[in-house]
This record gives C-alpha cells, structure tokens and sequence, in this order.
C-alpha cells in the first residue's frame, strides 16, 4: 500500500494510527499543505482526489479516500487486531464518539476554514485559537461526557485502543496546538496519555514523520 | 424504535430517508432547535445526548446518536436492503462520498456555527448565505467530480438509491435553502430528482414531517 498525507493533518494521523494498531506499512508520499500554495491543489493531485485533500490510500489499483472511509475499509478488509467491538450497539457508540470528532470538531478547524476566516473576517492569529477553541472545547468536552457513565477502563471503551483513540489522539494533538484549555476532560487526557505509550501511536505522533516542521 | 429530531436538520432528513428505504418505521418526537432557546439544550435532552444535537434513536433501551453511527447501526441490523454496497472497495467509494458531506460540508452550515457568524463577526443573513454557499458549493463541486468517472446510472452509485442518496438529499435540499448554485452540478441534480419519485425520499422531506414551519 502507499498513501499520501500530511505531517500535521489530523486525518492523516488518524490513518497512520490505525496502519501501526494493524500492524500494516504503506509507503509514505508526502503532500505539503501550504508550501508551492498547497501541493494538494496540483492538478497531478487532484486527478488522485478531486476533494485535494488528504489523505489518500492507494491499494492495488485502487485509490481510497476520506479518512473514515479509509478506516472502516482496513477494519473490513484486515478485522485482526479488531478497532470496533462486535456487538451493533457497541459498534454505533464507538462510531459516535468518532463523529463527534469527525463531523463536529474536526471539520471547523480545517485549513481552508481557518484561512476564510483570516481572509473576509479578517481575523487574526489570536481569533483564528479563540474559533478554534470554541469549537474543540465545546466538542471535546461533549466527548467527555459521552464517556462519564461508562466503566472506568484504561481506554474509551475498554481495555485496548481502538477505533475511538485512533479520532481522539490526533484530535488532542490539535487542541494543544491550538491551546485548547483541557484541564477539565480528565478521562481524555488519561486515555490519550495511555496510547501515547503504545508504539503505534508514538510512531504515528506528527513530529515523528518525515515531514515533519517544528 | 422511536426517534428525537427536528425537520430541517439534514441528520434527522438521513435518517428518515434509511428508515423510510429500509422499510422501517419510528415513533417521532419534534426538538424545535431555535424555540425556547434550543429544546435541545434542556437538562432533559443532554442526559439522552450529552451533544445536544439530533438525532438519537432509541431502540429498546439503547439510544444511538451521531447520523453516520446510527446510519452504519441500520446497515448491521437491518440488512435488507442494503444501503452499501458489497465489494470492500465499493463500500469504501461509497462511505467517501458520504464522508465528503458529512465531514465537509454538513459541519460548516450547522446552526451553532452560524449563529457564531452572526454574534462574533457580526455577519447578517448575506454574510451567512456566502459563508454556506463558499462550503457547500466547493463541496458539492467535490462530489459531482467525484461520480465524473463513473458509469452514468440513475443513482449515484448503481440502480438503486443507497448511503450516497441518504446523505446527498438533505445537502441539496439544504443548497437550495442558501441559494447555492448548482447549474454546476447536473449529476447530482439527476440523481436527486430521481430520489424525489421515491416514497422513502418524499416522505421523509422536511416540509411533510409533522413539525414543519414554512
């Protein structure tokens, strides 16, 4: 397999995650963001994804994209180790915690979304953290919640990492970048800290890519 | 089953589009999002949802939440007939496409985020339409460019109306409530008109559910 990402793209980070929890490599092509005026604009690129977003997994032929998307085709196709629970219910909850990241947080601190709101709001480096706090704070602390009634185990949703940390990690990742204040989503930083211990998420830190700016 | 929704919220449209196709039915109960400051922000409502959005669908004492969650939970339990299709790979196309709406788009033209429009940057009801019609039309360029390559069948993914329609009907309803233009987008206006002959599609339009306003 090969894909094509970002070092600091949450998306991208969500993949490569779930690559290193399965066990699995794919040859890492790097898209730069912002450099060239966004090498994921190319028309090279685009012919690849015509969203010009990343990441993108390239499998035999074929050409995967859509983080989610991705994620559920590699628990499809490679089910060992397991990143949802058997049972429907538990699967939908797991899912859920996942689309509270995915389409409530995520989404809005996107860098397109950031750049309209420096370019017709004319919002600085300072409002662009105030939009990005709103939005991570009030999500994160729903996913706090989402987690309050359940059995206090070492990760969202029982003893092993899954499908939820592969969301939650690069999520937190982005809260401390935009200087998101966490004090109060305890459970949270204790799961992220958790996998921050497990070689699969370390591997897979930002910082730890090729890529990689400081 | 029974579910909590309100009939312009594109995720409760989702939902009763995959129930209405799948041949199901669930009791309702309106959440009027604006009345009363947001029904959905009461005590009575975050204890069933700590996210304080629609929809959540009850079955047996379980309640599911998150559209995509409960949506992936239809497809497990409810099988017949199926909204994705078999192939991994064909499952994965699909789910991207879904993905590009529910990760992209849906997220931007979300009540809560307007109202921050409105409130912090003091944009009226022009500066909000340009906002959604900036996301919701680059996104649904996207998807149109997505289905560019493939066979010109009635629906976007094959003959028969499946996820794709599911999440793709709400958006285009919700295009035309922002004057988006979609002279662009033939393909997708095909297919949406041909979703609209369905009765699983019209009966689940906002402007037949029992909480409609004009």
């Amino acid at each position: 397999m090969e894909y094509w990402g970002y070092f600091r793209s949450s998306s991208s980070y969500r993949l490569r995650i779930a690559l290193g929890l399965k066990g699995l490599t794919a040859d890492f092509h790097p898209v730069h963001l912002v450099k060239d005026g966004g090498q994921q604009k190319t028309d090279a690129y685009r012919a690849m994804n015509p969203q010009a977003l990343v990441p993108v997994l390239k499998t035999g032929d074929d050409l995967l994209t859509q983080s989610p998307a991705i994620l559920e085709w590699l628990e499809e196709v490679y089910p060992d180790p397991p990143l949802l629970p058997r049972g429907a219910v538990e699967r939908a909850q797991v899912r859920a915690f996942c689309a509270a990241i995915a389409c409530e947080i995520h989404p809005l601190q996107n860098l397109r979304v950031l750049s309209y709101l420096r370019e017709t709001y004319g919002q600085d480096q300072a409002g662009v953290e105030a939009w990005c706090q709103r939005w991570i704070g009030e999500g994160l602390a729903a996913c706090e919640a989402l987690l309050a009634g359940r059995p206090a185990t070492r990760f969202a949703f029982g003893d092993a990492p899954g499908m939820a940390e592969v969301y939650l990690v690069p999520q937190m990742f982005s809260a401390a970048r935009f200087k998101v204040e966490t004090g109060a989503l305890p459970r949270l930083t204790a799961i992220a800290a958790a996998c921050a211990e497990l070689p699969a998420f370390a591997d897979a830190h930002p910082a730890r890519q090729p890529d990689a700016e400081g």
